[in-house]
């Protein structure tokens, strides 16, 4: 088989610069060019951090694509990219694995629809973190037979909103299976406010703020006598490659948009 | 819908005692009658333990079933009755959930022609920790993005095996999905004999034994930057209720038998 | 050296069995007599329970004391027995451990007065569990060199208060040696309020409540780069039996009564 | 009060820059200079990553403490330099903290002598990470109680020794203060060799080795009905500055030689 020959749109962000490293060290990947907002004409490697890295910088990503064969574009820009770069990525039929957020529920719906007419493979991730998406995708399927949960999720003390969008994220796939019951005893009585923890739909989720700590959940089911946990540790955002790629094998073989990694872990 | 109809075999057994008081205390369920070895006439309130459980006790399961009308059968025995009593269920049209082990492939397969013929479900689990199933089944799943696994099973120093049967089984199925791959640094050297625990195709297992502790099992999936772990803890005997429970509730939707109960867990 | 000649005060409550039932298989140890509100006159294994444990049963203590030998008494009884109990030990030359709780500052120091002037060791512990005491103990020291810890405590979902008296004492221990402040972010935001816990000037606390669990607590410190997590986790009662067996070995050694079995550990 | 004058040796290696900056970083310290192998005569702030700390390099550890008013020398270079450097330090009036390993028992106590004979605190730490001190410091402690243990350390898989250093200076630790006893059932059997890890007087040590993991080691001790778990997570080298600043402020108040941070805390 060929390699994938690959664009990454966004080089020089944090999640761009890893994806850049990530299909040059891949040896079934062949990096063919970045699109970046500037630079143009010059390679790669001549710009800080791509030190022997020699593809060419486009900056206009409709002659990036007319010039080179491309397979795939991994799209790590700002949202305010995303749906365009799509847009003429169905053009080019260059399957695009997007990493940006902000799509509306329309936009998805119209991507898909050109994502078909063109039987071309799409995929748009707002968490590329394997492990993050095993974890919620196991939490909503034990939550069938564990109804019982309270989620705890741990993060450096920098940190601002509580509880984090992965708790939440979690809670709301659990509440999709299950139906809401409030859990604990029904006289229960919190002598200090907030023992308890935030109430989603009756599961409680706690969140810990330390120095020391990354990014951190636990996800626990009590069932009789027993007690069931899925744990996710995350300790630097290398961590989302290994689901960049499992994005870009997989948006080979698919001929619509899937919305979310959690679609295509089987 | 009508109660569930079930029969209870073996009784006096420790899963038995604990099978006989969840279907007692389930408002779906009826228990009609157990079958023991002994007490042949008798109300099983009249035995130790059963107090106010008024139900006859029957030694012959085949006049069992054809005084009473039955769903399902819950047999708790030994392995030398399990196959017998499977038979006499499909005879006389009942739906048997068999905790025992120890049935050969072909069994499983003239068993299953059995229910096929007659169209009745029926489930044999040789493990009824929901719980501990859901961890294997999960662990099966990660295996195939985040190959790199070690398992730590703990358990009270009263065990005499080691590793556990179902960290063994765990690794079984994650050899399943996974090819065999060293772990480790490849030039790796143990100072202390046995610090790398044992190797299962290059996975890991080790196994803790410490008073204080029951049954517990953890299963730590590496990728880069980040941990998966699905731990899963049981405290007593209760804890396999609610995979029998779920198992009499499955039986009466199928018309196959089932060995194991992952393969009913979606 | 002798047995130490022990006489057990409340053996039919759950504390007082295992008791009874730890200095009986104690080698060390001799179970000489116990006290109890009823049964004057009978043996203890005639009780049901204690088959085969043949000592007297003693309903006035006094005369307990004076008819037998006896080096310490355990007493398990009611707060309104416990104070009573220790002034007749002290009487007759009995070292008391005692756990009863209830006890108020006054009597404390005058039952250690008493103490020191019989020169007889005393031991008031409300809690036996030797491994809870080591949590706090240690968490005490860590928080001097890493002031920022969160404490999440694990329970049955029976149970009716939040925190639980574990978590408010680790924290007031914790308090002693550290100034309050203030954790997390100073504009963090509870998007669902309680999120962040319980507020114990400035330290969070979580309380978990789910079926399958007893009774866990984990304290986690964190410092850059770092975290420490000190975990007790307790299955049943026979937990408290090292600690009463611990403070009886320490009692014969002291002539002073000590309130608290963490200032015997050293 | 002053501040405390301060001279970092080694300014250019992972944990020397580390300590650069947190004397910069803190209030009551003051950064003088630095000792360095090379770049006689410059500016602290002409060495990469250096910019902004403007304070006099020398290769001159003699000539340094006799042209500046020095309190305490930070020694983070290699243990070939470490005793030299001490001597220096002494003869100059300055206190010596320093992390080299390497030091004979010998060397130690002439060192202690060299000291005590000046009235000199100095302190040799071979590991600053205050929260593995603690660790097994506490650990040390439990094991006087709860006498069965096991340890579990998990670190990177490219990591070469298992167990690592300090696992083995834990058990080493435990040994002081138990006897050793071989722990588990009497005839267990491993069905896989070396599940059951290392055997270290009887206590057992595990190994796990993944990517994602940095370093981590959990020591659990089981008694009847509980377990206490002393868990430690170091994710960066910033995890030993607090051990650092420890020692700078304790070696101010004391007039002997310590070796080893754990005798500091109390």
């Amino acid at each position: 088989m060929n390699n994938v020959k690959i664009v990454v749109a966004g080089p020089r962000g944090n999640m761009g610069r890893e994806a850049v490293k990530m299909v040059s060290g891949t040896e079934s990947f062949e990096l063919v060019a970045v699109v970046d907002s500037k630079h143009e004409g010059m390679s790669l490697s001549e710009i800080e951090g791509f030190h022997g890295i020699d593809v060419p910088v486009y900056t206009n990503i409709q002659t990036c694509f007319e010039e080179l064969d491309v397979d795939v574009l991994i799209d790590l820009t700002a949202p305010a990219f995303g749906r365009k770069h799509m847009e003429i990525a169905f053009a080019n039929g260059v399957r695009p694995v997007v990493g940006t957020t902000g799509f509306s529920e329309a936009d998805i719906a119209e991507l898909r629809n050109m994502a078909e007419q063109k039987e071309l493979g799409a995929i748009i991730a707002p968490n590329f973190a394997i492990g993050a998406i095993l974890m919620m995708k196991f939490s909503q399927m034990a939550a069938k037979y564990l109804p019982d949960v309270e989620i705890i999720e741990q993060h450096h003390d920098r940190k601002l909103d509580a509880p984090s969008g992965t708790a939440v994220k979690t809670a709301q796939l659990i509440a999709e299976v299950r139906a809401e019951k409030a859990q604990g005893h029904p006289n229960e009585k919190e002598e200090l406010k907030g023992a308890r923890g935030a109430d989603f739909e009756g599961m409680r989720i706690h969140s810990v703020r330390l120095p020391g700590l990354v990014a951190h959940q636990e996800v626990i089911f009590g069932g009789v006598g027993q007690t069931l946990t899925i744990r996710h540790d995350s300790i630097d955002r290398t961590s989302f490659m290994p689901g960049v790629k499992l994005a870009v094998e997989s948006v080979l073989k698919i001929d619509t948009l899937v919305y979310g990694l959690e679609h295509i872990i089987e």
